[in-house]
């Protein structure tokens, strides 16, 4: 196991009517002039906001608002954030929706206390502080919810990049698991995928000696592999819908992740697909995981094998373990088939004349040098190939 | 699952070495005069508490220091201690050692800034401030690094009771598995069981639809089934003992126990048994576990079968799972046997003739109405059924 720090000093207030307490949540956290972000009519229409702006009223919080975040959030709505921040003197965010709202959130609460272009973050540069924010979540899926991490499209050249702080981290998060219960059944699975693909890419590691952390993460897919399916055939099933919300915090503020070299070649390799055809980032990553598990699996063919055994219960082939390192992956392609997701490229609305661009844009862009490295490392001939594979 | 709130706001820093970042870590988190809290000899013998030293020196803190915590912490020191913090306007303290010292340590940070007995926090009243607190761990057993929890014995009367509460969660906790390397393999079984204890205590629960946190617990079972015969084979295993050191934080920082009722009989039958006999919890823990988790097994034949067969590799016998659910108890006895703990009352030194007052301080102690109520209610009577079947 590698030396590692962790800190994840975010207030979960998990549950029914959790978002009633959120005015109370940003009084204790030291907010008292907000900005209220979120994303489209969902939240206007579902009567959250009301009830956001109803709690804050009454612990006598004033605030601003500023809607409109798209999936894939873009660098646009962030400068107009910023500007807001401080042209109202806000000092602390509130980010009701999903990933791409907290993200929006993360990006603005770190500009607004920068001199310069908050960008300038997503191309490598340390953030040291930000505006305190908080969370109401609307879908499980990003676990920005209780992540470092914010990923923003600059819309110039659509570039996808992310960044990472601690001071990113939310003081305080709302995870009401029945507000996602109307989500469109697409969104839901997307989320999911979502969540499976941040245990996969931390489960490939080339650490040895992990077992609590394998253990871990092969808890929460075990818990994404029973309740997606579940929530997919009954939306309204509130307790496979906590189950997989504290599954998808879990699977990303890191505490499954610690002492041990982690991959993120497929969220890579999909930034380039939802960037290029703004897809959901869980239906490319869908489409992803399986052609780049294919395509490096031989690199450690044994983790493949144990991750087919303990998770998708596939039988080990001890003569041919390459056999049931392959199984396995099969086995999530069709899971993920059976919640609805695409699986090629083709149902993507992904284009193959579009290879040259993506491959590009992926191993030069962001001050690559021609490849990507983790698990394994990808030039640009690997990275077409499993383009083409998809 | 239950609605729940999770706060764990500690940096955890873990890996070789990490006690040399002890004295950036208090000054990161504002301590300037801290009271060195520890225990025996082997810090000292081990030159732990002079690197300590040096790191504070290192970072211009000043410090004063206090030793002689004895497992089973005791309420005598703790005054002191309190007494010393209140003498030398100490801001912050520093726990280097394991459950107890931090135990103990808690305690004094709490009674510092109350002006009554700090007895009372430990009788129900609630902790709402407590001077800031970091840890050096020095076994992996009691979780008190990442928990709010601490357990102190008052002298008088041997009363063995615990305290809760947010403010008693440390800021760091410095985690070096490699501080654990030299403990006596009985005490490094004794914390394992401890471990595993935490797990049952969690696992055993009332309320249904809990998969993602049934799932979690039982990855961190698995990992002290795999981990903790290899540390007692092999005490310099690094990698063994830093899979255990993550497991025990995990273990009872609550994580995997969030959103569903809990147990702790076992917990609070054991206690009496250190209490009295002043034995190591976790050796009173390794003969009462089985005895209780027998007696009560038919609350829920099919929750013990699942532990049985996920965790202890049983074979499912579905014409009888009664059968599993007791094969699983075996397994767990079995194995706790095979890393040196005690399965029996007189192992422990523990004496038949004294179970009348055990059951009479169990269910009448500290304000309890002849009863403890956890995963099934026990009064008297099974009490002492289960005293007289270890």
């Amino acid at each position: 196991m590698d030396n590692f720090s962790f800190y994840s000093p975010t207030c979960f207030v998990f549950g029914k009517d959790a978002e009633s307490k959120v005015g109370a949540c940003v009084k204790r956290f030291g907010g008292s002039r907000v900005l209220i972000h979120y994303g489209g009519g969902s939240a206007k229409r579902s009567g959250l906001l009301d009830r956001v702006r109803a709690s804050l009223d009454k612990n006598g919080i004033s605030y601003v608002e500023l809607g409109g975040v798209k999936p894939n959030p873009r660098s646009g709505l962030v400068y107009e954030g910023i500007e807001l921040c401080r042209a109202e003197k806000v000092d602390f965010i509130l980010a009701v929706g999903g990933g791409s709202v907290i993200d929006s959130s993360k990006a603005v609460a770190a500009g607004t206390l920068y001199d310069g272009d908050f960008w300038d973050f997503y191309c490598g540069r340390r953030i040291s502080e930000a505006l305190p924010l908080g969370t109401v979540l609307t879908i499980a899926a990003a676990g920005s919810e209780g992540s470092p991490d914010s990923v923003i499209t600059k819309e110039e050249g659509m570039l996808k990049r992310g960044a990472s702080g601690d001071a990113l981290r939310p003081k305080f998060s709302i995870l009401n698991p029945a507000l996602t219960q109307t989500l469109p059944p697409y969104q839901t699975a997307a989320g999911a995928t979502d969540i499976i693909a941040h245990l996969y890419e931390r489960y490939l590691t080339n650490t040895t000696e992990v077992e609590v952390t394998d253990r871990l993460i092969e808890a929460l897919m075990l818990t994404m592999k029973h309740e997606a399916p579940r929530v997919i055939a009954d939306p309204d099933n509130y307790d496979a819908r906590a189950n997989i919300m504290w599954a998808g915090m879990m699977a990303h503020n890191n505490a499954v992740g610690v002492g041990r070299s982690q991959d993120w070649n497929s969220h890579n390799i999909e930034h380039e697909l939802s960037a290029l055809y703004d897809c959901a980032h869980g239906a490319g990553l869908a489409v992803t995981m399986p052609a780049v598990f294919k395509y490096v699996m031989n690199h450690d063919v044994m983790r493949f094998a144990q991750v087919a055994v303990r998770v998708w219960g596939c039988d080990m082939d001890f003569a041919h373990p390459e056999k049931t390192a392959l199984a396995g992956i099969e086995a999530l392609k069709n899971f993920l088939k059976s919640i609805g997701m695409p699986v090629t490229f083709e149902e993507l609305g992904a284009k193959k004349e579009d290879i040259p661009t993506l491959v590009n844009v992926l191993c030069h862009g962001n001050g690559r040098s021609g490849y990507i490295q983790g698990f394994v490392r990808l030039d640009e001939e690997d990275c077409r190939k499993i383009y083409e594979s998809m």
